[in-house]
């Protein structure tokens, strides 16, 4: 039997022993994973170095290593992290819906954990962390298939955790690392339909595409955000102008930023020149079509690639539109239904933009930078879902469990 | 292009005018769907003629042309169950959650159409009616692929759909039969991401299980049922005989009926033999492991593919087992996650149940014949989810919708 289906068959075998765990003794287990983390740092750093020299001798980018550094407060952030979780209510056991019906029969509908969830990510080794204290608290089992280039920063982490996890009530099977990082591996992975319940890719636009392409087993597609403003003819200069630049500036390598903005033709012949020059003060580069252009001169002309594009940079596409329909139309054609935003005074517009724009969050007058976990105060996120089955946006804990009816009767028969 | 990119382009340019309409619109174009099904009966039993011709040339078994056999009485019972339809609570709108961030962030959360629905569907030709009907009701486009042997059945029931449709509010191109029924366009269907938002087949194993390895839309599994009941050592003996009896005979074709029956060694050593009596008094024919056979002499041998067995017909396979905890590995191992029942008067075995076995519906003392839409309290369905995202057992209106959060703001940025 190959690692892969080792791993797979254990996880099953231990989920329903998780299932089974009260929210006590899942939180005393993060408390220890979080104390074995600090307690282990130095054998942590020490592999963390070992992938740190093996990505400097195979040329990975700059950014790349930076995310694949751990530091001692990187270490000390993820254990902060995992008790951060441990404070979050336990979804699991609630009950969703209870009823009687005329024949006697008690139905309740009580949530319980998935079971056992696929978990493939890139080069951070953080979100290993990440995902295994998610799993644990919603009582889980959780494969983990990060990048080979993270591979030892992996094994030590993973390690640690199941030392913590032996101290505790939890099974120290609950979490596996898949060390086979191959990607034929990686695709038997995605067909393990029978020992995975559900499959979660956190990563680039083309790691998800290739989850979503080959696998059978179910899929929560995260994260990739083309997201837009639209400013209206009526929206207040001052605030389109401080949007546009939160949205796209205050951290631009992230999904939730602004890629496109929008606007209304009417606002854009009294204020586009502005909104370029205040863009233009903070190294903004702007894309621009042509009617946007012919009102302020010397913008670089978009392409029809550019209303695709999630740049992830300090690089705006820019359009001026006739009305709000041009505007929700341009989104739902281009956008990745993540985050978007109507800036305006007109309530008509908002309610139009609200319903008829297809994406998890809809502003208005506000940031899309807020489509975060803890902006929406739900704690410690999963990831933000931009498919609309299971979860949409923002998955705080229920979005890893399910539900079951429970029905209690005296007898019954049809 | 070919004809499914022409219907699923067309889908999808309708679907916001859907998400928009109101339930009262809504509800008066289903109840144009109900008489004008009544006032095309000649013309829909015509086309249905067509396809029972076929059938009986191409040598159709009867349980095959029965099920494509349209009636007079059966066409009522259609616009029956549309009416019907037209009553529940249109679940689109609802404001789920909703709450306010320290920051003056007004955040709700609100149930929405899912967009474009894909149904794949074998013989029978009130499915389309079915599925039309409660897409519409959620607000949801719906692309419909029936099989190649009701093909005159079902564009004559979608031409009377779209007739109806023309005198409402909604949009007469919501509905959208597929007339290419080859199973090369089914495939470019199931891997239309971007135009469909998700896909539900119903039919047997084989179409399911084509669907999900084939998919990479997203799919929710529906339907197999390999459904046992667990006779506890303190099971009263007439209630279990009563419910393993009702379980299997009172309608064997269905996916909540049982398969197995797993039985106490205590019990099955004091009653096995009357309830075998029982059973054979109804026809079952039964397939027993070792133990149940050294019990009651006479008893077919059961192979390992029996406890596999979805029979949908009047065999039961039998076997005897030590306790609780081998009761639910049995089940865990071979069952489909559909509807499960424990027999017994020991409340802690139970708990274990209900608490270990992996499945959507689990009983106690009572027929997993209940799991139903109409049994549950949830009027029509859509389906019973054998999977444990987005929807799980039976799924009523709410499993056709999303949700998005809109968010009110007054110029907040992070």
């Amino acid at each position: 039997m190959n690692e892969l289906m080792e791993k797979a068959k254990m996880l099953k075998s231990v989920a329903p022993r998780l299932a089974a765990l009260t929210a006590e003794q899942k939180n005393q287990a993060l408390i220890f994973m979080a104390e074995q983390l600090i307690a282990s740092a130095d054998f942590i750093l020490e592999e963390n170095e070992k992938d740190i020299a093996a990505g400097q001798a195979s040329g990975l980018s700059r950014a790349l290593l930076d995310r694949l550094q751990l530091t001692r407060q990187r270490i000390e952030e993820m254990a902060e992290g995992i008790r951060q979780v441990a404070e979050l209510t336990d979804p699991v056991g609630e009950v969703i819906n209870s009823w009687e019906r005329p024949n006697g029969l008690k139905i309740e509908q009580v949530r319980v954990p998935l079971g056992v969830i696929g978990m493939i990510y890139e080069a951070r080794p953080n979100v290993t962390v990440d995902a295994a204290a998610l799993c644990l608290k919603t009582g889980n089992a959780v494969l983990l298939r990060g990048s080979s280039s993270a591979i030892h920063s992996n094994k030590a982490l993973v390690h640690v955790i199941q030392q913590a996890l032996e101290k505790s009530d939890c099974p120290a099977d609950a979490v596996q690392l898949l060390e086979d990082t191959s990607r034929q591996t990686a695709n038997q992975m995605f067909r393990l339909n029978g020992y995975l319940d559900v499959l979660i890719p956190r990563g680039g636009a083309q790691l998800i595409q290739s989850v979503i392409e080959q696998a059978s087993v179910p899929v929560i597609e995260t994260g990739v955000g083309n997201c837009h403003m639209y400013i209206d003819e009526t929206a207040d200069p001052q605030m389109a102008i401080a949007l546009v630049l939160n949205g796209k500036t205050q951290r631009p390598s992230v999904c939730n930023a602004v890629e496109t903005v929008l606007v209304h033709e009417s606002w854009a012949k009294a204020h586009l020149q502005d909104l370029v020059t205040a863009l233009k003060e903070k190294q903004v580069e702007i894309r621009a079509d042509d009617k946007a252009r012919a009102l302020v001169p010397g913008l670089v002309p978009a392409t029809e690639q550019d209303w695709h594009e999630e740049y992830l940079d300090l690089i705006l596409a820019m359009k001026v539109v006739a009305d709000v329909e041009q505007a929700i139309e341009h989104i739902n054609r281009y956008g990745t239904k993540h985050s978007e935003a109507i800036i305006s005074a007109t309530e008509e517009n908002v309610a139009k933009f609200f319903q008829q724009v297809d994406a998890a969050a809809l502003y208005h007058n506000a940031s899309t930078r807020f489509t975060d976990g803890f902006e929406f105060g739900f704690g410690a996120e999963i990831g933000i879902s931009t498919q609309k089955l299971h979860a949409r946006g923002l998955m705080g804990l229920p979005a890893l469990t399910s539900s079951k009816y429970v029905i209690r009767g005296q007898g019954q028969i049809r």
